[in-house]
């Protein structure tokens, strides 16, 4: 299913699909990833992406690569191709035993190229609750670093194809956001969507429909969000890089019309 | 600084010191560890390192692989050997992108050895706070998972070597452990370490000192611990499974003798 890699921008093929085994990125899940999608030979969000990389980097405490360094890897990556997922990993190198990570490293870049996403459809999808928790940590919340046994456990919960997403709760019970999507509600004609202040990930897709919203003249709140508010929502609808704007039609018994605020977004997102 | 490697049981040489880029390990910090001191040609409390993996692959639901194999890769690695540390780590298998583990993985066995430790003194240590908090997890306490992003952080936080360690406490502001070590202190003649439902790794050590102060008629407590009660705590030490126990002499400008309780359990555990 990989159709191409790179390490430290060079190509790695199948005879060689390789990585140090003392690289700190699966030592200790040091380092950060991103996940973005590439159509009509273009990395869609590219900027906003590498800014997140970016800020992850510096409160991670390593250095960023240059981005004329990522962004030549991207371009090696994706050569000759139009469509797909690009998935850049940046970890703080390779190190010996032991958490502290030498200020020296240099940090591994792995760019991984998948084929397209199909099978989209904007007729809405259906959601259920995860019983896993995500952990509370200011230090952690809203980058997209590699310790992610929290989403993989709770999308171990369900295995029904129908059910597109599991939604999150924080260890204190708020709504953070689905297993790999951010949500939206529209509640009394006000887009809202969790603060992300102790947990998630701070979504790409996400401040893009902030910004949008804002925009058109949307009343937006990130919020502190609870289950009931999201089942006294008039609309709801989770977001992600890949699948862009998806509206929720079901939450378990919860059902949805696809409603205006989500319509009109919708189609902003697909100027 | 590498003495020897395997992965899933082969020799890993120079020319080819290597892992699949997409293994789950990489990916979402998804797999374990353990860290063990071999001494005299054998690992030692072998048996409780396995089994916490035992129940750390219970706990992230994946297969964990039969247990003679890891004694095979473990024999294989050390063979020749003597004195050094053996780092064990396994991983819900190689997979694609997306967080959900196919049950079909296979889980990927890293086995790697490491020079012993040198320059160990029983004569006690220095620790610091950290600014790190661990976050609260209930699904993730206990089991030494790769996801050790906190950790890391915490360790960036000093540089000063005759600083050894550094505490930690969670986000509601309990003492959990130090950075790579559990914590005891005596208070009142009862053994306290805090409990770990929450946050930090149940160590191997700290496991057996406990089994031990009870075998030697110690009045013991697992419970919430705050650093008052380490500040008024009459002894203090810390384990690891390549450390052992190490008295604590000093936290920040509180100063400790080495106690009575303390060096009867290091005369126990040399026994």
């Amino acid at each position: 299913m990989l159709i191409a890699a790179l390490i430290d921008g060079l190509t790695v093929n199948d005879a060689n699909r390789a990585l140090s085994i003392e690289d700190r990125g699966l030592s200790y899940g040091d380092g950060l990833f991103e996940t973005m999608a590439l159509r009509g030979g273009a990395v869609r969000f590219l900027d906003e992406h590498l800014a997140r990389l970016r800020l992850g980097c510096e409160r991670l405490k390593f250095r960023v690569p240059p981005e004329t360094t990522l962004r030549n890897d991207i371009a090696a990556l994706t050569r000759g191709h139009s469509e797909g997922i690009v998935k850049l990993i940046v970890t703080r190198g390779m190190g010996g035993r032991g958490y502290r990570g030498d200020a020296a490293l240099t940090a591994t870049r792995i760019a991984l190229l998948y084929p397209p996403l199909h099978g989209e459809t904007s007729n809405g999808i259906r959601l259920r609750w995860c019983a896993t928790r995500l952990a509370r940590n200011s230090l952690l919340a809203g980058i997209k670093h590699l310790n992610r046994l929290e989403q993989v456990l709770a999308q171990s919960e369900w295995s029904d194809a129908e059910i597109a997403e599991g939604l999150m709760l924080d260890t204190e019970g708020e709504v953070i956001s689905a297993t790999a999507s951010n949500v939206f509600i529209v509640n009394d004609g006000v887009l809202m969507t969790p603060d992300l202040r102790f947990s998630g990930v701070c979504g790409v897709l996400r401040q893009h429909v902030l910004l949008t919203a804002s925009k058109i003249g949307l009343v937006v709140e990130e919020r502190a969000l609870r289950p009931e508010d999201l089942l006294g929502a008039t609309e709801c609808f989770v977001t992600n890089a890949l699948r862009g704007i998806r509206p929720v039609v079901a939450l378990d018994e919860r059902c949805w019309p696809i409603g205006h605020v989500t319509k009109r977004l919708m189609a902003e997102l697909t100027l």
